[in-house]
């Protein structure tokens, strides 16, 4: 007889990534065609050198970098994401607004859960990040699917129509996960516009900001006086810096909503670990030109995933910046047979439409999510070369 | 006009130990009278030295350091534990049945989150430790205190009465926080007839394990062949290794129970933190003689603390045990208003008996916790004069 299990985990699917690699298991790949993985939105390689010194220094020299801090994190580090947001955007964001969370997955869980339980509603554009909608799932909360169409681009007055007396907040991420289409400036604001009159939080997750194509500020919301009566902002230091391994993300909102995420937080990690922020904060003082020169690495790949796309026979690029791109495939199978199909056939794992969307969803099944940040031009083209030849 | 709040966090408190900080921010204390912080079982000392290199070293010749891991953890890691517990328990544990997470009470919340859903019930011994109260709370699961008396140990024919068809599981801690008692092994084992029978969880956190006076395995729930179906086990490496700002604990369970716990833990935090699970495995294949070491300093500390109570007028030492005393205090004010006026008067920061029993509960009013493990015994010594000579 096995112990009670919470409904709320079987009604949700197990997580996608964890899946993906178990697709590898089964499968075998030989020396002069290795598998190319574009599963995940991960960097391959370690931060650049000057960072992993002072890692190992900080664990060497400072005491303080073994024991616990502040539930909300390192001052320091608040201070300063406070100060180079306020420059970025053009806002005015004060250290006690920031919050350091163990990751931007963390962030999100600890957003959603101080907004909404049992029975609320979030709106989510699909194809969505699976991770929001299973952390949704777990919480009881109903997520209210907003489909984007062919755009990629979730339309407010569409997104108007899903909002009830149950609605408690509308998720954005842009650079999108798994479309990668940045959000127009002027997209992002109908949605304050719109959260703001319904009295519902707009969080913005911005994990994929340090890649967007464009310059200046990708929008303007912070430019509002009382922006944290509509917007809760999450981030990741992730990709940035090459920080996946130490789990540091951060969440930007009003002091009162913070003051609530703190419980949450203490009680699911107590404090977000003391190396990886040192790390994040040296990243953000000293890694700006660095920074600069990695975002325009991937917009280069970026070019090459387009330029592939557009003679590529049968598939069609819908969207393509930070580090996706989200296609249609030929084929007549639905996405999860084809991607399982192309790790055998093609030594290629990417993630089917169907992991982004629900299960009724059609568009789904036509589509594939390909993390291309990963691979470089040569990496890219061998993707293309494969993609060519296989026939399923 | 604010954004909507979930109901369940206006419903729980902020986190004591960073409220009982605030409470520093207003007092000022001189070079001949510092502080004595009593508040938080942490470790107040770095690593020892060859561990701190171990991380170091990983961080500047380890790529995989900075990158994501598996959710569950690093396989070594979970090896290593399986194999320990298995000879240091007397049972069969595999390394699926192990996973590793950001801190102790990040297992907990995993737990708690695949057994119990909204209007189920769980058993805690009260006092309790108040992050579990927490996470209840804001998982809107009810919380059924189950007092224990003078003894602090919990009676299991009264937890019976306790029992609904709602009840998920039953919590132990011990050696227990905040009671500092050492639950006998026979006392741990009725627990688990009582589970098994009711077919409910027995979640036992055994953070300070490291430090139980005893010798041998502190109960015998892992040689059941079928441990799985009653028993899931939560530690923490912080405690053990001085770890508590890298964030790694542990959960041990069924696998499928942690196939469910791989959902919470995925979007919670993706994976714990590479260079705290490295510094765990090291830990763990190194430092047993070290740890061996600090376990008998902490026991020497525990007798000058049972020593002192002894001779000190009016207070009473109920618990005392791992890195916790738990008394009653003499004076004829709630505990709250002590612990701050101690703050004040005695420089001592110690946390009040209200923040570990429900509201109503009038045993709480008369206690107060001691985490005499950060001080030796200098320091133990001079808490005793201050506390002789205080008079509130």
């Amino acid at each position: 007889m096995s112990l009670p299990l919470n409904p709320r985990f079987a009604a949700t699917f197990p997580p996608p990534v964890m899946e993906a690699r178990r697709w590898l298991e089964a499968a075998t790949f030989s020396k002069d065609r290795p598998l190319i993985n574009v599963s995940q939105a991960a960097p391959v390689d370690a931060p650049p050198p000057a960072l992993c010194k002072v890692i190992a220094e900080a664990a060497l020299t400072q005491p303080e970098s073994h024991l616990y801090g502040p539930v909300l994190g390192l001052p320091e580090l608040r201070a300063e994401v406070a100060n180079q947001w306020s420059v970025a955007y053009g806002g005015d964001i004060r250290a006690d607004e920031v919050a350091i969370t163990s990751g931007c997955n963390q962030a999100f869980a600890a957003t959603i859960t101080t907004l909404a339980g049992e029975g609320d509603e979030v709106i989510l554009p699909t194809p969505w990040y699976f991770n929001h909608k299973m952390w949704l799932d777990m919480q009881g909360v109903k997520t209210v699917p907003l489909p984007t169409g062919e755009t990629l681009l979730p339309e407010p007055d569409q997104a108007a129509k899903l909002v009830t007396p149950r609605t408690r907040a509308i998720v954005l991420v842009t650079p999108n996960n798994p479309g990668g289409v940045e959000y127009p400036a002027a997209l992002v604001r109908a949605y304050a516009n719109l959260c703001r009159r319904n009295n519902i939080a707009l969080i913005v997750d911005e994990t994929y900001r340090d890649f967007d194509s464009r310059t200046g500020a990708p929008h303007d919301l912070f430019t509002d006086p009382d922006w944290q009566d509509t917007l809760i902002q999450l981030y990741s230091f992730s990709k940035a810096y090459r920080l996946t391994g130490h789990r540091v993300g951060a969440m930007v909102a009003a002091p009162s909503r913070l003051a609530e995420a703190e419980k949450f937080l203490d009680t699911v990690t107590i404090c977000p670990n003391q190396l990886g922020q040192i790390a994040a904060l040296w990243g953000m003082r000293n890694l700006g030109d660095w920074l600069a020169g990695e975002r325009l690495e991937i917009l280069d790949r970026r070019t090459a995933i387009t330029e592939g796309f557009s003679v590529l026979t049968g598939w069609r690029l819908l969207g393509c910046g930070a580090y996706f791109a989200y296609v249609e495939h030929p084929f007549e199978m639905n996405s999860d047979v084809v991607a399982r199909k192309l790790v055998e056939d093609a030594a290629v794992l990417l993630l089917p439409g169907t992991m982004f969307t629900p299960e009724n969803n059609p568009a789904g099944k036509r589509q594939l999510r390909i993390a291309f940040a990963n691979i470089d031009r040569a990496g890219i083209g061998a993707l293309f070369d494969r993609l060519k030849s296989v026939a399923l």
